[in-house]
């Protein structure tokens, strides 16, 4: 499909705006990207509406250009209060229509509406937050709806989510920062020294590594790391191999966590998905697989999805069902 | 008592050369500091060993003029592969025999004694090391007769280490990277944007995180963690509190893992004794009641009665039993 037939087919014109990076996308009548750009110009890069909309228009103003009516959609950092507009956090549970509700635009002809982030308030327990997950999470929901009963959504990454769904709502979710342990523990640490290559590749020491947060968890994270230097600094373990060792302690360490709370929120049973960079899932399906014998259902990036599924709730883009029936 | 003096009545000039720092001792018959030293030029600073000579001129060059019949005895970082010497590890269990026997000296004239490591082999588990606190170790065991028996030394800082004595040995340890966490997540993480101050006062907060990590702990740190980060952008505590938050849930499981290994090892009954920094062992005396309602030994700092201990058992100084017939 060229840029002419994916402008013409477009409902939405999607964009996942993060921290670190920028994802741009025409999305279709189901919901797949039809066309995509990214660039490094996360919300944490920059200062004040003027630079977020110089930054829209560089990435997608051909787009907007070309189809002035088409609906634009922003979640993730953006919409933070280091970001473009402060959206308040929806608060869980909630389902689609409720984070619709949320939504913000910024002020201006071509400026885009922002998804909330979520709030889970933890009671006694400290609260737990999310910019951009939500609309990935009910992308899943959208593409898979088996999964909106009730299911366990893992989405991994820098601070990985793991997401309660009940009935089409998020009910509760967990963060894990194994993404951001792994990038300090590397770059700054002791550990990081005699750590070659950027890791992936050493497979056995990855499962190494899980198998070792599994049978003996109950040491510590905070010990068991330390092995990734004691290996290497005995021989006992190949330098290009420590960084994949650590990597597979801190998931294995994510995953005990995660799947007790699943447990204990009685999801055992429930479909477990994974959503996010193909990459990463597939890293957790593997480990999920090792660790607990659980087979994962993996998703694409379920954040297009999310944004057109969220774009209808708040109606911004026309119904699925309207478009069925024009297609009937 | 004047320099004159401390150096007519020192045993031993002693050493503590460490990655980030140096403290020089000179060590009486009771194996207490007459007068001390410090630079922060730490073993990961220097490369060479025309480098590590000229810092030990430079810091105690004039007592060893004074007294060139003075033994001198380092510890620590210095005897790695990255240090002056590398000195082989001892292996657990070691008793001060063992250590001694284990002592390598520089080539030259004024060159000193280097106290090997202790490696820990772990069997199926991985191998762990320490440099430094062996003589910590040694120092509590010469002060406190008590612990020779049976005894749980823990020596809290950036990896801390807790001990297993056993009938005067070292019998096993475990690291954790306590320290280091701390420090790696304040400075680089998303935690650290939120900081202010460098903690230490918000004692409330402190003990916020420690008893999450107790009663929680199952959650997962690298869960938990993220709260130093939800709690300050809720607002629900003050940003001047959120680093000793972290500090709380970071030595908490420590202090789980930690008190764990010690029941394994059947010491529960055994005293508990924190040897260090006199700050830090305050904090971890403070969370050790506050965690399990544990009362620990706190001993000032152990490294000049261990440096004195080791070089009486490698027949460097004076054995202590001599000095006794020559006072009475």
């Amino acid at each position: 499909m060229d840029l002419t037939q994916a402008l013409d087919a477009a409902q939405l014109i999607g964009i996942d705006w993060g921290s670190s990076s920028l994802r741009a996308f025409l999305i279709g009548a189901d919901g797949q990207a039809l066309a995509q750009r990214s660039t490094g110009q996360g919300a944490s890069t920059l200062s004040g509406g003027v630079a977020f909309a110089a930054v829209l228009e560089q990435v997608a103003g051909d787009w907007m250009h070309a189809r002035p009516a088409l609906p634009v959609l922003a979640c993730g950092m953006v919409g933070s209060q280091y970001g473009w507009l402060d959206v308040p956090y929806a608060a869980c549970p909630a389902d689609a229509s409720a984070v619709a509700a949320g939504l913000r635009r910024v002020a201006g002809a071509s400026g885009p509406a922002i998804v909330p982030g979520l709030l889970h308030d933890g009671g006694a327990l400290p609260p737990d937050l999310m910019r951009g997950e939500e609309t990935q999470i009910f992308g899943a929901l959208a593409l898979r709806p088996e999964l909106i009963a009730a299911a366990c959504i893992v989405l991994p990454g820098t601070h990985s989510k793991w997401a309660r769904v009940d009935a089409g709502r998020v009910a509760g979710f967990a963060t894990h920062m194994t993404g951001e342990l792994f990038a300090v523990l590397r770059q700054l640490s002791v550990l990081g020294r005699l750590m070659e290559a950027s890791g992936g590749g050493a497979e056995d020491a990855f499962a190494q590594g899980l198998d070792m947060a599994r049978d003996h968890g109950h040491l510590g994270l905070g010990h068991q790391i330390f092995a990734a230097r004691s290996l290497g600094v005995t021989g006992r373990m190949a330098q290009d191999e420590l960084a994949d060792y650590l990597s597979g302690l801190l998931i294995g360490h994510e995953l005990g966590a995660g799947l007790a709370w699943r447990a204990e929120a009685g999801l055992q049973d429930a479909p477990l998905a994974l959503a996010g960079s193909s990459d990463l899932c597939g890293r957790y399906a593997l480990a999920l697989r090792r660790y607990a014998g659980v087979d994962a259902l993996v998703l694409d990036n379920t954040a297009p999805a999310g944004l057109l599924y969220l774009a209808r709730a708040a109606g911004l883009a026309a119904p699925a069902s309207l478009l069925t029936e024009n297609a009937s």
